[in-house]
């Protein structure tokens, strides 16, 4: 597919309003072609109303017609998978063959999705029948499904240019809640982000659906994301990136006229709490471990392990080792962009002027925005007297966190902000220290892991991408799984309904085969 | 009950620190005794620590306790009946009679979220198992379910001061959730307040609950409030009132350095569309049903239908006839504060300015504070004109729409803002045009009632009290019927646990004998 680099408003390919740009290749320091047209409120209005105007015909058509699409788009990632992969792995320094695995990964989400629309159980269709003879007065009959909020803005991250971009979990969730979708393309991938919106715009027409169920938008600046957020008829926002551009988003959306949900992932630091005898019949395996996840994708991951914390005691000290080793032995590699790996050489300097010390450096950089791999050490007292500890550092860096005892890990763990996921060695022995932490970590977290790393995810029925603030903006939801559908329905009654009138998922005779909760009782009936 | 005119912190009784204040009744305009202890931030702080403390505890009491606890309460509210049911009315002008069935009602409420509690289906327990053969890489055990978000602060309405107040929905669903209560009593009942707050702290009590796990707090002005939305152990906010109460404190949570979900519920004037065979088969029987629900609780109730909105055709001048003899016969009664009677009077002075015609008024009102019931008319082009004409008038009048054709009809329809209810008085003849007209209320609405009437509600499973802003603050969520719970309610995934610290709704052996999705599947095993 070549590129034309114009955004892709409705079934149009449109040019730029605004100037165009290019993409940077962080690995050379070069622009990419071709150019990419930039827009702003115009095209933003353009794709809001094509999406306004969707939205009936695509909320009201059958199951099987939106799984379908859901099931093309999927086919048409697959179909681009090498190319994608390619073009993303340019733009991004990252390395192809776990792009290749990540866009296998985004198009197997879709058809996940495809399976969630096909099973109906996202409209929690609830039927309270009605009862003639109750006394003081007969009940109606209630009937209550979920359907779509309306048209949803897509703000992808830069770090999984395939994943949570595009064509990642926002964008199928969305669609497959029965919601049009604008998408943001982050300037970081323009070009990953034009095959995406391409492919997806592709399996839009050829299932006939309205052309304004997708649109992609481009601009410099924050003008374009701020019209999206402000226009009236966007009624949801999802975004994954820093706290900074989360919650300005998030505030700006508070402040319409009529508020709008924002679901934005912000930042975790994913806490690995090693217990006293998990560290000392494994604490080499669990600071390995530990390491290699933290290094992964340069350490630029929403789920990178970043602080690790144990009692000193039997087992530490290989722990410190191995993690240490691994560390050192990382080469350094090239960063997701200039700005990523200015701001990943401040943040480790601010833990040095925190007071933590560096065990271990990786060699040297080569390339001129190469990340250095690095492993601190700090102590727990000092651990609590600088909250700024605590804070992300988006790159290959991580901090050892010595303890004197369970009361301070008790105490730290306290001392943590809301998290994405937080982690717990443990062996048979550790299982009551583990149950005096668990509550701690249940009211600071959306997923626990025991005895492995929360990163790399799964995307399945059980699967939490979320948590306290600021780890998200609601910690009801999730970004990643087949619950995120969540984010995007709303409940509606339908009250003394005629069967000609009623919606399928609730239509007496179950034309759609759905789990119902018919007078309290759960029946497929 | 003496009422001591105390707070209720915990387990104490706690008296002024801010002055006291007495309740007005607002039949003669005089003070009613005792005075009530007014408090600040201070009370406030107290409140949220306890209530802070009480979390850990009361989120992991067994469902079989939380469920006796909430059947304590309902059984106290029954042993207070007529003593509450008498207060309120003092303090509000409404009648003993109505009072009496909403405490008993709300007591009922009380008993379904035990229920609710006891079947566990509100922790969507999911479960997808291990699968160590999966390629390319094992998969874990990921098991999810819902906790409670954390302390609560409920801020009660005027309008119903026993349902929609202390001991209310939000306070059920609350308790129900797992979450601890702080209530800001409305000062227009603090006596009815008072009886409703000591039977749920003596329940507390005798279940042997952390006393943290309920209290009540009571202001003058704003500063209380303000302080309860700015605590930061405060977890999560629901209010009902008006628009203006609801956005301030909504903004105001949504500033603070974590934000919190508010889930307020605001305003609606739930239009009631009848279309032309139903209109022309018994426009009588639906002009005075229209009036009979407009006026009860003297048209001060959030499902009140203010609305009505038919084609100027057979059955028109029948169905304007029948509402008008209603109306006009309908004695002025006492409305709830001398603030809310003095809006009235501007509110239909306002629909006068804006073009409304007074179709007719009930007799001249005896008291200082009653409310004199209006019927008003108006044209399509003239209300499409006048946004302002379809904004919410607290107390008895109501609005007739004259429309010119179904174009007209759909058109207005769609000038609507969200809603709590829409209603569609329809025979077989109009179900083309109703399906026309249902999704454009489905997207304003969440409730669509045909052929009866928005109020009274049902509190049911299929219950929805919510809707698109100016409804509520999130079309997402219900304050009313057994899914208001959702609110309070965050998703925490188990990876890789043993057996030994799974929660009990996640155990493999299903102790809580619970519903859950497994691998995909519902199973009850």
């Amino acid at each position: 597919m070549a590129l034309t680099g114009d955004m892709l408003i409705g079934s149009s390919s449109t040019s730029a309003s605004q100037g165009t740009m290019k993409a940077l290749n962080p690995a050379t320091g070069r622009p990419i072609e071709p150019g990419f047209a930039l827009g702003g409120p115009a095209e933003v209005d353009r794709a809001a109303r094509l999406a306004d105007e969707a939205f009936d015909s695509y909320n009201r058509i059958s199951p099987h017609e939106r799984a379908a699409f859901l099931d093309l788009i999927a086919e048409r990632l697959d179909g681009i998978n090498e190319e994608l992969a390619e073009r993303a792995a340019l733009e991004t320094g990252l390395p192809v063959a776990q792009l290749r695995a990540e866009a296998a990964k985004a198009a197997g989400q879709f058809r996940q999705f495809a399976d969630v629309v096909r099973a109906g159980r996202f409209h929690g269709a609830t039927i309270d029948p009605a009862q003639p003879e109750r006394q003081p007065r007969p009940r109606m009959d209630h009937r209550m499904q979920k359907i779509a909020v309306g048209p949803v803005a897509v703000f992808g991250a830069s770090n999984f240019p395939i994943s949570y971009s595009v064509a990642g979990g926002d964008t199928a969730s969305a669609l497959a809640a029965g919601c049009p979708v604008v998408v943001k393309a982050h300037n970081a991938h323009p070009g990953a982000s034009e095959l995406m919106g391409r492919a997806i715009q592709s399996a839009a027409a050829d299932c006939g659906l309205h052309e304004g169920v997708f649109s992609l938008v481009r601009g410099a600046g924050n003008e374009i994301g701020e019209a999206l957020v402000d226009h009236p008829l966007i009624k949801a926002v999802t975004f994954t990136g820093s706290e900074g551009g989360g919650m300005a988003l998030y505030r700006r959306a508070q402040l319409r006229p009529d508020p709008i949900p924002v679901f934005a992932e912000m930042t975790s630091v994913n806490p690995t709490f090693v217990l006293p005898a998990a560290l000392a019949a494994r604490g080499d395996q669990v600071g390995d471990g530990f390491a290699e996840r933290m290094l992964v994708n340069v350490g630029q991951a929403c789920l990178k392990p970043a602080i690790l914390l144990a009692v000193d005691g039997p087992g530490y000290a290989e722990m410190r080792e191995a993690a240490a080793t691994r560390v050192s032995a990382m080469e350094a590699r090239t960063m997701l962009t200039p700005g990523i790996h200015d701001a990943y050489a401040r943040n480790t300097q601010r833990l040095h002027d925190l007071g933590a010390t560096t065990l271990t450096q990786g060699p040297e950089p080569q390339g001129a925005w190469e990340g250095r791999s690095q492993l601190l050490e700090v102590d727990g007292n000092r651990f609590l007297a600088s909250p700024a500890l605590a804070e992300e550092v988006f790159g290959p860096a991580a901090l050892l966190v010595r303890l004197s005892g369970i009361a301070q890990l008790l105490e730290v763990a306290r001392s943590f902000r809301g998290q994405l996921s937080a982690t717990m060695h443990i062996d048979e022995p550790d299982y009551d220290d583990a149950a005096r932490l668990l509550p701690i970590l249940e009211r600071r977290t959306g997923r626990i892991v025991v005895n492995a790393f929360a990163h790399p995810q799964e995307v399945g029925h059980a699967t939490i991408h979320g948590g306290p603030y600021p780890a998200t903006t609601d910690s009801r939801f999730t970004s990643v799984g087949m619950s995120s559908i969540d984010r995007f329905l709303r409940p509606v009654t339908y009250q003394g309904f005629p069967d000609a009138l009623l919606p399928d998922a609730l239509a007496t005779r179950n034309p759609l085969g759905l789990w119902r909760l018919i007078d309290g009782r759960m029946t497929h009936d």
